[in-house]
């Protein structure tokens, strides 16, 4: 999707004494060692590790490691040499991949609109075997081929062993043994929460191989998910603060905020992103009931949608177009998405309402119930269509503008299933793109009673991950094609992402 | 040239008494800081590095430091980012290079038969802008290319200054200011030394980029050159213990020796190479008068030449061809050696008489003396041509055969410049390769009196490599063709290299 949202003429304007409080929740990472595989393949060839570290290796020969799981950590490579001793550097290449598909790929292939940085792979010269090489960047990965570039023709390169120090601020003791008789869902139970503990890191990243950073959108699922599982409220508390601490100089919040060197806002504005962190905020605090927070963030939630209702709400209350250009929701490049908007909107708005009845401050409480009602009427007076029988955004029909309304609570009775499936299925709709967008979809059946077609959705959905050998769940997924990419090329796509973490979420609320 | 003289089965036998003492005489490297130059180039563009730290530098650029000299050191490099926040990673190239035209090669192009990681490019991945990358290896070069592979539609890459740290054991504070007055002899005597100096590290190596080696002919001229500058005679005295500390189990000696992890005698076995090593350490106990060398190292260097004596040599006192199978001289294809080797032993003898000598072990130096002009003498009966006017080896003219016979004093009275002159310009002779051919082939000329010729080449092939833009001189130079190499490509060429060191101290000994 091209980036409509860059705000020119950026300057950053940082709250010390919020990023201050961040900073102290800056977490302990956990580290924990995975030793190398037992089984690994030398040019297609199966073999023990034992095998492996009596195999030398020459010009062309490559030996994959298959870590048997998802990890997110650095890499220690023991390298010795066989031959005559070692008359010139050893050169190779090391691949590392969250999927084995993406071993198919070229990296020198890729031209897509990302960064080719992105790409897992690294060459390196090692001038003196014996070696243990601990590579010092981190990386999201299950396997890990070496490709030997050259050693010389009197010795051979030999790899005596590899293992891997993983990272995570996810901590697998707090999170309760549950009985899930489903077995399908109780393996996306599982994926679900290795997806959100590998995102966990010093911030709750959106993908540890890409973008390695905190986004507010995912932020909200990634909290819902850590709330019924390792409990890091703190990280969580953490991620707020890091949002309200950076915002713009008009008081907006970044779609993302960048953690290194210091604290910086990126400078891309998502309206719905930012309208979400008061629901963020409402719902970490119906978890935890921490009163500083409250104090803190309370404002700075508030002028989120102070800032969208005074600029881009017309009379009637309605969402203004400029507003829905500046918009996220999905990845969809045809999408309308005023309708959808108005829908986070009205969310958003409920959310100070509580947020506010929280700091018992009643009266501005009232005035945002009567907001959010005044929207709600106005959605239903502006995109609800009599004839279509769903809502319109600017007369398209989309899944987006149904799902997001209907969470508002702006669906008429009873309306909800047919609308579903009339923007599902009807030819040249915008399609759900992403598994952000997915998870918002099964919410919404869910909240509207519609069990069947939300397991059934799920089951689907992050159960063909699973069936496409998934680890941890994907940043975008087409079922009818499990190699596609929205970048120009897989091999940059995260194939673990903090937006795609929520089944175990929505399986622990619904189902269990 | 192919390497038929690898030992099958080759064990290493180290002596640990004399590599103790190798040990003990390891130098303390001098560092030097070099800042970046005031002048460089992006993408062809002249300007300041002031500029520079200001031009920002994205996917596909190009920026061009010359550091003005030929270092050996570490490189560092202070990167930051312009444009919005550093959102993917840095993605970036940098090759080194002794020669600017090194950098006009493709190493991807590269398929010679010495291995592609003596090529100095590094791929480097920076996630934190800004950052001071300090790349962990030494290189050898003058000039540093960055070629950014990727950053993002975002930021751009700044490269804010760049420095070299480097590395030697040479202290020039140890070089006395000479008066040349001939110009060109005091560039060729500057750039000689400053070979040398870039070789001088923990020992005595070939090349600092390539093969960063203790390699005995080369050693035997570095010191040669070293007792008349830079007087680093332990690192000297060093490398000759590393030698006789790591011979094989039969008493020979390596051609070379690798230094780490710890010392070991490389598999391959040059004749003459290790012949050299009475006359290496005949010229240090000469120029030094060490005692302890003396003692421990003398039965070394006898059994090089014993060993030659009892395996190699016919009844005639004439080198055998197996012998001349495994001897260097010079990378000629079509070389026959054993004339050229029968002169090696007879100079190798002579060392030993002189060694013995100052061992007060008079018997044994009057059968070396006695050895000596048999073999002399010997040579003359076979190798002599008397209607060629030359030596012939197995038929064979060639401008090696009468350099080292003449070297060893087998030549005919006033018959050198003749015999010199028929070997260089006989259609089909082999043709001197290498700067080690070409350093005793001016030996010899001066050796004969031919101080014209011997000024003339000089001035014409080291002169020809400052012509060619030599900052040190090169391993290889072909007068007619300054991008050839022996491997098939000038990228894994090494253009300082110790071999080549030699023309200040032929200046100095017969000019000066």
């Amino acid at each position: 999707m091209e980036l409509i949202s860059i705000i020119p003429g950026f300057q950053p304007k940082n709250d010390p004494a919020l990023l201050a409080k961040a900073e102290a929740l800056k977490p302990e990472l956990i580290y924990t060692d995975y030793p190398a595989p037992s089984m690994c393949r030398v040019n297609g060839e199966e073999m023990s590790v034992e095998q492996l570290a009596s195999r030398p290796l020459k010009r062309g020969d490559m030996a994959l490691l298959d870590f048997g799981r998802h990890l997110v950590g650095r890499l220690t490579l023991r390298l010795s040499s066989t031959g005559s001793h070692q008359d010139a550097p050893a050169y190779f290449q090391i691949d590392l991949a969250e999927r084995l598909e993406e071993l198919e790929e070229d990296p020198e292939a890729y031209h897509g609109w990302l960064s080719r940085s992105w790409i897992q792979q690294e060459k390196l010269h090692v001038d003196d075997l014996p070696e243990t090489v601990v590579l010092p960047r981190r990386y999201a990965f299950r396997y890990v081929r070496l490709t030997v570039l050259d050693t010389s023709p009197k010795y051979q390169l030999v790899l005596r062993g590899a293992s891997c120090r993983a990272e995570s601020a996810a901590d697998w003791k707090n999170v309760s043994n549950k009985n899930i008789p489903d077995k399908e869902f109780k393996r996306i139970y599982e994926v679900s929460l290795a997806t959100l503990a590998d995102c966990a890191q010093e911030v709750l990243e959106d993908g540890p191989k890409r973008d390695r950073r905190l986004w507010l959108g995912d932020l909200r699922l990634q909290a819902l998910t850590d709330y019924i599982s390792f409990r890091n409220t703190d990280l969580v508390k953490r991620c707020l603060y890091l949002f309200a601490g950076t915002r713009f100089p008009d008081g907006r919040m970044s779609a993302n905020v960048f953690t290194s060197p210091e604290p910086m806002a990126d400078d891309t504005y998502f309206v719905d992103y930012a309208l979400l962190f008061p629901v963020a905020l409402k719902d970490y605090l119906t978890e935890t009931g921490v009163t500083e927070a409250l104090n803190d963030l309370l404002s700075p939630a508030l002028e989120q949608v102070e800032f969208v209702l005074s600029n881009w709400v017309d009379a009637e209350g309605v969402l203004l177009p400029e507003a829905g250009r500046q918009g996220f929701i999905d990845w969809s490049e045809t999408l309308d998405r005023t309708a959808a908007l108005q829908g986070v909107l009205i969310q958003a708005i409920d959310a100070c309402a509580v947020l506010c009845g929280m700091k018992r401050e009643t009266e501005k409480a009232a005035r945002y119930e009567r907001l959010a009602d005044e929207l709600r009427q106005a959605a239903k007076a502006r995109f609800w269509d009599e004839q279509e029988q769903c809502f319109l955004s600017n007369g398209q029909v989309s899944i987006h503008s149904q799902v997001w309304l209907a969470l508002a609570g702006a669906m008429p009775e009873g309306k909800a299933r047919a609308a579903f499936e009339k923007a599902l299925f009807l030819p040249g709709a915008p399609r759900m793109e992403t598994p952000y967008m997915h998870h918002y979809y099964v919410m919404a059946l869910l909240e509207a009673g519609l069990k069947d077609e939300a397991e059934a959705h799920l089951k689907a959905y992050w159960g063909g991950m699973i069936r496409a050998r998934a680890d941890t769940f994907w940043e975008c997924f087409d079922p009818r094609n499990p190699k596609s990419s929205p970048y120009g090329g897989m091999i940059v796509n995260s194939f673990c992402h903090a937006w795609s973490c929520t089944p175990a979420y929505l399986i622990e609320k619904y189902f269990l």
